[in-house]
């Protein structure tokens, strides 16, 4: 977990076991601070896994403020050359936020 | 490739190749129709591919409305046990979409 610009948790989906990540998630919320959950490639249905355990299960009014989609070109693939991959990042607000630029609890 | 309430398109993305769902969506859009590309677990990762690849090689100026994460509750896994799973709906409007309801081109 790292930081982004503005004090945000930054969790990165990878390799290990779904409730890492959900736990990952889970601590920052709970100190009221928001968080994005970021995933590349393959990952990213196990960071929409991630996101809706905690959601459901750990932090119940948690928002999904929003999610973007994209990609990230250049990254060189095993064969050697470049290619292009996906991404999608998720901002989850805390449930007490009343942050500035929240965009009022659209679903 | 099936109809929703107000005649926008929905892509139920499965296991064919990518480029399969890819063409899919292009249809529609270049029509000027509304398309809603649907994903279940890990075809989630393929959703979010096709978008990108429908965004930067064929329908440019394609608007990404809306993403959408979820839960399904209640589907049955191969052990009889019943399983939740995630879903993915992502909303995309076609370049010259005047809609009504259009949320402002946000990115």
């Amino acid at each position: 977990m790292s930081l982004g610009p503005s004090g945000e948790a930054i969790v990165l989906i990878g390799r290990k076991p779904t409730m890492n990540y959900v736990l990952a998630t889970t601590l920052p919320l709970n100190e009221g601070r928001k968080v994005v959950v970021k995933a590349r490639g393959r990952a990213i249905s196990k960071a929409v896994d991630v996101v809706e355990v905690v959601r459901r299960r750990f932090v119940k009014d948690v928002q999904v403020e929003n999610v973007k989609i994209g990609t990230e070109e250049g990254r060189v693939g095993s064969d050697g050359r470049p290619r292009n991959v996906s991404i999608i990042e998720i901002v989850l607000a805390p449930p007490t936020s009343a942050t500035s630029s929240a965009s009022s609890k659209k679903k």
